[in-house]
């Protein structure tokens, strides 16, 4: 997408790689300092993934599978069964690094598979850099078909409500919840969109108002607490949320506080979606209670991102606690948005 | 409530009037300095409601009451006609400080209604100020008396959610939504308390935890969006909030975000506690819908309370919407823990 810099516009991808480097966009220290970040081995760029340098189910599985090609550049040597012993221990290192979203593990295992094929290690190398760029390019081309199936849902003058960030920072290109809404402003739709701010990371007040604000969609940003208010007022027409993963009963994994909107909608009677690749889904998990849920350091609560850096907001002598996901079981869910089409909970099989 | 500075513990209220002063805990600076400001005179104590210097639906009426007091002293003359023209200017001022929490409404009539007795203007000066410091006295038997009742409800090892700040911060002393959980605590018994952060001004993360770590009552604070995560993962037995201004049908105006884990509540078959003392019933409005809902500056949003000030937190080039409370239906509310005892919807008229 484009971003104006110095009043010059300019494409960016969220994550890209070049000269054996991963490059990103780095996210934290949006939208007050628009800085790219570049790691140069595959364990940098696994950190990166760690400390949320990159975030969103999609942008995490893109730059796994570049620490995968990094891991394969790497190796000096050439004897097969070395390499592929220091492989396993690389992959695991590499999925090791979030436990939530899914595309992390589905994007290492299959560089690692496309591996197979090679009879030497520097045929790996060349074999593991095409097929992370391939994995890459597959979801901007996956993103841009969900913008096209979500853009269906989407009348004019919609008012919708999405929460965190699932736009194009959280994948490669265009987004995933976000998509639709680029593709309905392309098609000369007039949309206002509720940003809920998505404490405790703000992923929402940071990234998603600075995305809409980049693309000129009109929109506010509210506080969490907001949306429930908002929905019994009328004021929302249709919800639209990402996935860090989705089981294969529909229960789906995002950020924390999706239950509480996806609850509140139902209650309200007002469409819910969730927009979501095929990489997102885990049909392996039979149900979301199976889904681990990271718990994060409890300092993201006390403490927040501001134009002054990190800085203290609750009362200094109180413990916090941070689930960093939560789960909303399939039955508060309309409907899947995916490049397969708008799938209902009984259709997700079309998928496999 | 005592406060600890510097290692000494000392007795304070969240109100007091001496010398013609209205003295109160300034509290958009806590938990980061504990300071107390003063204000000399009726507009600028109304001022200081409106600013949000003092908040929370009781603490609003003993200050108004006192703002009242202040205004009859401040009259220079002896005409009672010329005194009640003057005195009917002041009350109106006073009273649109805030429009939600109708305590204030209730404590300015109050104290002129007490004023009718009088024959002289000198008269109407004793009087005011007495009837001013009866109805802060009031407020903290009252809120003991909420303790004692709600304290019924908790039993021993319980984990309580509450939503903003309904302690003693947010009354003269004691609390409405914490009372209870004081009295339980000087009961013996073991509680666990879920603080809300309460975006956007972070009341819970900077008032109630703050009360709760002086109070030594076992508690943490949790983005408002992991409340419903609590709910589902059963760990939450019980909801008490306070409330700015119930209606006859029982309907509860409170801290935006209420309403959201009102229903959050019901689905996952918690209890729902409203505390609140008469002085915040509004028998005179039938339903939720006709109270007004104050709708604040979005740069409360957009930037938050720290200890380094107020910071930006959002994308500098989005606005923000800032609804101050929402309006949580009687359904979803199981009891009103109020001086009477804990009340059903059905049973609010004994408070006629």
């Amino acid at each position: 997408m484009k971003v104006k810099i110095r009043n010059k516009k300019k494409d960016y991808r969220t994550v890209w790689f070049s000269k054996g480097r991963v490059w990103m966009l780095d996210q934290p220290k949006l939208p007050f300092k628009f800085q790219i970040a570049k790691f140069k081995n595959y364990k940098a760029t696994t950190n990166a993934i760690k400390t949320m340098i990159v975030r969103g189910a999609p942008a995490i599985g893109a730059t796994a599978a570049y620490a995968t090609a990094q891991a394969v550049l790497a190796f000096k040597g050439s004897d097969l069964n070395e390499f592929n012993k220091y492989m396993g221990t690389a992959a695991a290192h590499i999925k090791k690094a979030r436990p939530t979203a899914v595309d992390l593990e589905h994007a290492v295992d299959r560089v690692v598979k496309s591996l197979r094929i090679c009879d030497q290690v520097k045929e790996c190398k060349v074999v593991a850099e095409q097929e992370a760029e391939a994995i890459a390019q597959e979801y901007i081309a996956v993103c841009k078909k969900i913008g096209e199936n979500g853009n269906k849902l989407i009348d004019d003058n919609s008012r919708i409500l999405t929460h965190c960030n699932a736009g194009w920072l959280a994948t490669v290109d265009w987004g995933t919840a976000l998509a639709p809404i680029y593709y309905a402003k392309r098609f000369g739709k007039k949309v206002f969109v509720f940003v809920d701010e998505t404490r405790p990371r703000m992923q929402g007040a940071r990234l998603t108002a600075w995305e809409l604000a980049q693309e000129g969609i009109e929109h506010a940003v509210i506080a969490d607490n907001s949306a429930g208010y908002y929905m019994q007022q009328g004021e929302i027409d249709l919800c639209i949320v990402g996935a860090d993963r989705i089981a294969a009963n529909g229960d789906v994994a995002n950020k924390i506080g999706t239950y509480e909107k996806a609850v509140l909608a139902k209650e309200n009677g007002i469409p819910f979606y969730v927009a979501a690749p095929r990489m997102t889904f885990d049909f392996k998990c039979p149900s979301g209670d199976q889904i681990p849920i990271e718990e994060r350091s409890g300092e993201e609560v006390t403490k927040i991102f501001s134009e002054k850096g990190i800085v203290q907001v609750a009362n200094p002598s109180s413990p916090a606690r941070n689930p960093a996901f939560d789960v909303t079981p399939a039955k508060y869910i309309k409907g899947y948005i995916t490049e397969k089409g708008v799938l209902k909970k009984e259709e997700l099989k079309k998928l496999l």
